[in-house]
Order: C-alpha cells, then sequence, then structure tokens
C-alpha cells in the first residue's frame, strides 16, 4: 500500500516535472526570440536617420505630442487608407495639410536650410499676383495657347502678331478683379482643385510645368521685381522656419524702364546685394548662396559659352556663387555626358551639384548618375532614380554626396504616386546615405518654402517610428551638406540652435 | 632680318607645342574619364542579376532580336511615356502585351517554376467557366451584394434568406449564354475594360479582390472539379512555359454529390495524385510541391488548432508538403508575431514561406518581415516593404532568403501604380538579393501562369540594359530558391535545360 502511495507520488511528479521543463523551455525559447526580434528592431531603429539624436526633456515633451499626433493620423490611415494624406495627390490634400496640427508644428520649426529651390519657382502666388499691381505693366496672350506674358514698359511694347500688349490694370479692370485674378492664378501654378487627371504622364506634366516658368518671366525680369522677388522668398523663407538658401538660378537677362539690360554677373550681383541687405535686415537669417544652373537644352557652342560663363562668375563671386548645375526636364535635355570634356576642364575650385536621377528610364536618362558622381558632384539633385545604380549608392556613401530629396516635385511631376514609394523612404531608413529634403519648386505646387515637403517626408516617406530626431536631424543635414566653408558652418549652426532651442522652449511649455 | 625670322618660327613652336601639351592633355583626361565611367557601368552591370550568365553563341542570336525589340519598345516610351506599358494598369495594356512579340518569345521561354500562387486563383477564366457547364451545378444571387454562388448537387440545395438556388444551365438558357457569360466572367476576375478607377485603395481592391475567392468556392471545392481545376493548371502552366510549381493552398473542405466531405488530409492527398498522374502524363513536367498556407485571420485557439493541423499534414506528407506560411491581407490579419510563440514550437523539419511585407505600411504591417527572418522563412511573399528594413536586407543576403516578386499583383491590388516604382527594379540591380518572380494570383487578372509577371520583370522593372541574361538567371533562381532537395534540383535544371535548348535552337533558327 505504502509503496504503491510512493510509486504513484513519484509518477505524478516526474510528469510534473517533465510538463514543467517543457513550459519552461518553450518560455525560454519565445523570450529569446522576443529579446532578438527587439534587438533587430532596435538595429534597424539605430540605422534610421535621426538615431544619432538625443533628445533633451523638452524635446522629449515635444515628440511625444508630435508623435502622439503622427500615430493618430496613422491609425486613422490604416483604417481609411484612401483618406491617407500621403496616398493622396498633393493637390487633393493641400487644405488638410494646412489644417493638420502637425504642420503647424512644422511650419515653427527651425528647419535649417533649402539647398534644392529654383530661381523663379520659390514665392507664394499670393505675392506674384500682388506684383501684377505695379504700374508699367503690361500683358498679351497668345492666341494659340492661351498663355499670358507680361512685360514692364513705359508705352505698350510693340504688338506682334501673337502678342497685342494691353495694360494689366486696364485687362484686370475689364474683366473684373476676381475673374482677373483668377485665371492669372490658374496660369502661375499647377495646382487647382479639378479632379487629378491620373493619366497625365511626365512629359506632359512638364509641358504645362515649363510653360510657367513663360508666363511669369516678363514679370520677374524686371530687374527691380527681381530682386523683390528674391528678397520676398527670403522673407516668406524666414517665416516659415528656414534660415538658410542655395538657390539654382539661370540669371536670365533682366531690363528695366530704361532700356538697360543687365547681364549674367549684374544679375548675380544683385542676388549678392539682396542676400547682404536682407542678413542685415534679419539677424536670424544665416544666409544664402548661389549655384549657377543654365539649361541643358543647348548646342556644342552653347556648352563653351556656358563654360566661360560660369568661370568668369566664379572669379568675381568666389564664395557666393556655390557652383553649378542644369537645369530641365533630364528625359529630354542633353545628358551630362555631352557635358563633361568640358566640365572636365573647369578650375577645380568649382563645385557642382547636378541634377541627376530625376526620371523613371531605368538604364537610360539616370545615367546622369553615373557623370555626376565621376564628375565630383558635391550633392544629387533629387537621385530620385539612385538605388537602381548599385555603384552611385556606393560612391554616395563612401564620398558623403547628399541626395537632395524633393518629395512634392517628384510627385506632381509624376515620378511617384503613393508617396510611401519614394525611395526618400529607403534613404530614410539608412543614415549612411546623407539626405536632405528640399522644396524644387514650390510656388508652381502652392506649397511653403520647405514645411510641406518636411511634412510628407515625416508621414509618408519615414517610418512610423521616426520622430523628431529625424525631422532634427534633417535640419541639421541641410547644414551639413550645404556648400558653407566649416566656418560658415559652425556660424549657421549657432543661429539654427538658437531658433530651435526656442521653438522646444515655446512648444514644450 | 634672319634673326627675326628665328625668334618668329621660335613663338610660333612654342605656342603649337604649348598648344599641343595643353590639347593633349584635355585629351588624356577625357580618355580618363569615359575610361573609369565604362568600368562604373560595368561595374552595375557585373552586379545586377544575369551578369553571371555567358551566353552561348545560340542565345547570342535570341538576345540580339530580344534586345532590338526591347530597346525599340524603350525608345517608343520615351517618345510618349504614357504608351509605355509598365507606366500603365496592367488592365489597360492587356491586350497590348498580349500582340507584342516580346512577350511571345517570353511565353515560350521555359522560365522554370512559380514559387508563388493560390490554390484558387490560378486557371484562365475561360477555363473556370467551361467548368460553370458541368451538370448538377446551381448558383444563388446574394440579394444584397449580387455576388454569385455555386454548388454542385443532385438536387436544388436547401434555399436560404439569402440564397434562392437555381439550376445554372437554366440560368444560362434564361438569361442568353452571351449575356450569362458576360456577368459571371465580371465576377471571376477583377480584370475589365472600363476606365481605372485610381481613387480606389488598397482596401477597397482587396475587398473585390477578398469576393472572388467566395464566388468560385463552391464551384471549385466539388472534389471532381477541385482536382480537375489543378491538373488544368498545371496544363496551362507547362502550355506557358513553366515546368514547376510551389502552390500555397488554404485546404478547404471538399465535397462530392455523395454527401461526402474531405478534410485536408483528403484534399492534400487528392493535389498528391493529380500531381503525380500529371507528372506520369508529361514528361517535361518537373514536378509541384504544396505550402499549407490558411488565412491568417483566426483567434488564439484557432492558432493552435493550424500548428497542429500542420504538423499532422507534414507527418503524413513530408516531401510534397513545402512548408507552411500564412495569407489574406497583411494590413487586416494577424501579424507574424501573434503566431511566432507557436510557430517556435512546431518541428524544425517544417519550413516556413511567410507573406511578409505585402503593404505600404512603414514601421507598421511590414513588422512582419522581421518576423519572417527571424522565424527562419525559407522566401518572403511578396516583401514589398523589404527596402526600408536594413536588418532585413542584411539578412536575405546572409542566409539567401529569396523574395518572390509579383509585380503585377502589386500593381493590381495598389501598392504600387508605374511599375518601374516597384521595389522589385532594386533587387534585379543587384544579385547579392535572392529574386524570383512569380505571379500569385493570376486568373483574377487574366494573366498567365507567369508570362505577363516576366514581362514586366523584364519591360518595367529591369533595367534597359538587362537582357536574356537576367531572364534565364530568373528561371534557374525558380530552381535554386524552390522547396526541391538538391537531388531534385539536380533533375529539375535537367529538364529545364532541355527545354531551353530547344527553345534557343528554335528562336536562333
Amino acid at each position: 500500500m505504502f509503496s504503491q502511495l510512493v510509486v504513484w507520488l513519484l509518477a505524478v511528479s516526474a510528469v510534473h516535472a517533465a510538463f514543467d521543463i517543457k513550459t519552461w523551455r518553450m518560455n525560454r525559447e519565445y523570450e529569446n526570440y522576443l529579446q532578438k526580434r527587439a534587438y533587430y528592431l532596435a538595429e534597424e531603429e539605430d540605422r534610421s536617420v535621426g538615431s544619432d539624436i538625443v533628445l533633451t526633456a523638452k524635446e522629449e515633451i515635444v515628440n511625444e505630442r508630435l508623435m502622439a499626433l503622427k500615430t493618430a493620423e496613422l491609425e486613422a490611415g490604416l483604417e481609411n487608407p484612401s483618406q491617407f494624406i500621403p496616398w493622396n495627390h498633393f493637390f487633393d490634400v493641400l487644405e488638410r495639410i494646412n489644417s493638420s496640427e502637425i504642420f503647424h508644428i512644422i511650419q515653427r520649426m527651425p528647419k535649417g536650410g533649402i539647398l534644392h529651390a529654383h530661381d523663379t519657382a520659390i514665392c507664394s502666388t499670393d505675392y506674384v499676383v500682388s506684383l501684377t499691381y505695379e504700374p508699367n505693366l503690361w500683358q498679351c496672350t497668345n492666341p494659340t495657347t492661351g498663355a499670358l506674358e507680361f512685360r514692364f514698359s513705359r508705352e505698350a511694347p510693340p504688338s506682334t502678331e501673337t502678342c497685342q500688349w494691353t495694360l494689366v490694370s486696364e485687362e484686370r479692370a475689364r474683366q473684373g478683379e476676381e475673374q482677373y485674378n483668377s485665371q492669372l492664378r490658374s496660369q502661375l501654378s499647377l495646382y487647382n482643385t479639378d479632379p487629378i487627371n491620373h493619366n497625365r504622364d511626365v512629359d506632359s506634366i512638364w509641358r504645362e510645368f515649363m510653360g510657367l516658368f513663360g508666363v511669369n518671366f516678363g514679370l520677374l525680369t524686371y530687374a527691380p521685381v527681381w530682386k523683390a522677388y528674391y528678397k520676398n522668398y527670403l522673407k516668406e523663407m524666414l517665416l516659415d522656419g528656414v534660415q538658410y538658401l542655395e538657390l539654382r538660378g539661370t540669371l536670365p537677362q533682366l531690363y528695366d524702364l530704361d532700356g538697360k539690360t543687365y547681364n549674367e554677373e549684374e544679375n548675380l550681383q544683385i542676388y549678392l546685394d539682396a542676400t547682404r541687405e536682407f542678413k542685415q535686415e534679419n539677424p536670424t537669417f544665416i544666409g544664402a548662396k548661389f549655384i549657377y544652373a543654365p539649361v541643358r537644352v543647348v548646342d556644342d557652342a552653347g556648352i563653351k559659352t556656358l563654360m566661360a560663363k560660369v568661370t568668369q562668375l566664379h572669379e568675381r563671386f568666389p564664395t557666393f556663387l556655390a557652383g553649378f548645375d542644369l537645369v530641365g526636364q533630364e528625359d529630354k535635355g542633353r545628358p551630362l555626358i555631352d557635358f563633361s570634356q568640358e566640365i572636365l576642364q573647369l578650375p577645380d575650385t568649382i563645385n557642382f551639384y547636378f541634377h541627376s536621377g530625376e526620371t523613371n528610364w531605368n538604364g537610360l536618362t539616370d545615367i546622369n548618375l553615373i557623370d555626376a558622381v565621376l564628375l565630383g558632384s558635391k550633392r544629387l539633385g533629387h537621385g530620385y532614380a539612385i538605388f537602381k545604380h548599385t555603384k552611385v549608392l556606393k560612391m554616395v556613401k563612401r564620398e558623403k554626396i547628399a541626395i537632395e530629396v524633393c518629395p512634392i516635385s517628384n510627385q506632381v511631376l509624376r515620378l511617384v504616386s503613393d508617396m510611401r514609394n519614394h525611395p526618400g523612404s529607403i534613404l530614410l531608413a539608412n543614415k549612411e546615405y546623407p539626405v536632405v529634403i528640399s522644396s524644387d519648386d514650390p510656388s508652381f505646387w502652392e506649397a511653403t518654402p520647405l514645411s510641406h515637403d518636411f511634412y510628407m517626408a515625416f508621414m509618408g516617406l519615414a517610418s512610423s517610428r521616426q520622430d523628431l530626431r529625424m525631422l532634427k536631424q534633417l535640419a541639421i543635414n541641410s547644414i551639413k551638406y550645404s556648400a558653407m566653408t566649416p566656418m560658415e558652418k559652425l556660424d549657421a549652426m549657432k543661429l539654427w540652435e538658437e531658433q530651435w532651442k526656442k521653438f522646444i522652449d515655446e512648444l514644450a511649455a
């Protein structure tokens, strides 16, 4: 009886022990799994842009608020994907962005500098419309295309078959201000509230886009307006939390009412003067530099002329002129290889910031990326196609060639639809790739100087986990990868940090 | 006079020499540049998928023809981007693909195996329609959704409020064959010729997509049809130049006219029998394996049931059952982490082929990628979001975890619009990433078993320079990264190589 009890007890405890060991093993294996998983996730986070930043206590407060808002938008998006802003075309969600709290925080955030923006495509449409109230402004409408043209003149400029000049003031009075301004706006930006035509391709939208540069050309190249437009942009930029600018420009010939014309040097001098004035007037402004970026559609003789011009400008403006680039639709203009023999002859002190890979043509247009890195480009304009080029990827990491990502531009100009497919999302996942966010031609899609693109980077390109640290890093990157000298960068960082501290203090309060 | 002449001569030759040295230096620098450029381009090509292949003389002939066609299509695309097929939604260009010579070559090409396709979404719509001519087939139409349901039965199945059964033969006679079949087709695939609604998001299209599985369910789960459908697919596959299959399936309960039902084991046995029969009948057929892939929408008790089931199936079908996966929209179903504790308890001999990262939700749904690699997944289903995950990228390279890229599926199910933005293009640029091309649910977009996806990989994902070598490598990859044993792979390669040789001989002739 007793021995039976012992046997029974032993059997029961053996079963128990076996069961416990099995459970213990299972739990331990799962715990190991969870630990490894946490480590993998942490490794990815450690590699992402922003991970080098350690937030202060106050920054943590701001971050919590920001991330609560981001998480709520993501959760709503998961419930209703078509309502998620970065899934949509920018025009369909512009008003929603403008009224979102995340956007308001980003607007107030000091974002550093803008390293990729084009001369006549930067000011708000409101401001451009206001310029048409200036006296002595004439207009004509191309009877075939319906495109407006402007010209400042004391008297009516000579009319041609395609151009019958009338005074803007009279035209506006005739049509009524509201009607006039509304059709004017429609020619100053691509933005409109019509349903997006998803069947338009990159060439079709580029044609319309290029047309905009024609409409505002005569208006902006009037020398006094040229300077005012630029200074107004610096003001808009500063209000948008941006303290530094590297402007790409074609330096078109300017004119005034007295028949004087202004060549490239004179044009650049106006930029320089305006920059100095603005710096005097605005102590928080870091400064600006200029990248001479003529149009890539040019013949062989034209290439030589451009090289002579950039050399001359470089000699005359050795610090204000940051370097050289070529603009226009890469798919249509001449590739970098056509310029490379001449570019190699330029003085070593001229830096390059080449547009390259702003295309979906894999192995065709995007070969510009290869030439850009080979020619020693300091940064890549767009670099949209970069992940299709393994050698270029190696080079940008090794040589710290920053990629100027312009999310909204790439969407509006039809490279990508859902912003989450933008290759910038891959760049932001890996801090080895030097990346800056920029805005390209914000005037033409009625975006702010930088906040809308920062919004898209934060909500559409970044991981759900990327937070204030990423935004802060992007601001720092814009100084780090700028054309400023090391000393200038130190001063710039100081000016930016002051603003950053103010921003954090205000928001944490 | 003489001395003047000498001075003049010396001066002239000095100028000449200086000029010559300068020209010589310029030329030399440019030659260096071109050499380095050629090297960079070659380095990229050497790294791309296909570069390990050396073509035979006959293959070169086929390649030249193929590349001439590809180049012509690319050139036409550059001229008119909206006419470029991979830019368009698949439905808008299906007929153009079907009549293109590139597609005809790809159809004839032996493409190896299909490693990612789902049980009831594989046969041509014509074939599925033909099944509805079988006797004893009943249908009802859901009065709310309008969705059809089918059921084989000797007598009318019991009607319910939402289901009034009528004989398909009577219904077809009543409506007229053309009208009946046309509305039937519209419920069997997403394909239609209506203009694409670009405002539909991933959830909306997934709802419709999931609905299709419901429409054909009662039709296909009739045991005799179940087997016939599978065998017909093997036939369609072989005709499409595909010799091997790894089919994912949910193993639903089957039924017959005598009231017998068939459980998972019996279902899988039907697959196995059919595979053996087909292999007997078709000596060029390599074989097939099965991946048990139940739906991921399941409760905790359901998870345990699934684990018991896969273990049981694995014991009974140790070689035919290649492994385990979970299906359904990742954004909506349970994430892998919910299954992981149970998965860790499965026998080590069960392999995994997890769907992961079929999403645009960065840092949310796509965390499944982390769990997939941690759980030891042999391949990744889709892996669309992989480039947002640096640790996963490292793992797939190190562990040779193949990514099953399904380009058309991802476009139709609204992850991407322009095919050139598909991350598969990055995978194809770098042979370190193991990649296979597959078709997912070709029945539901009226695609061939594999040729349409190969076409998209070749024209939309690959570089303009990637050629027959890439296609050949993709065929080889489908065997290399299959679940076959090393010995099976040797046999498979032999059978594939015979077909490849035949293909090359015929086309080179």
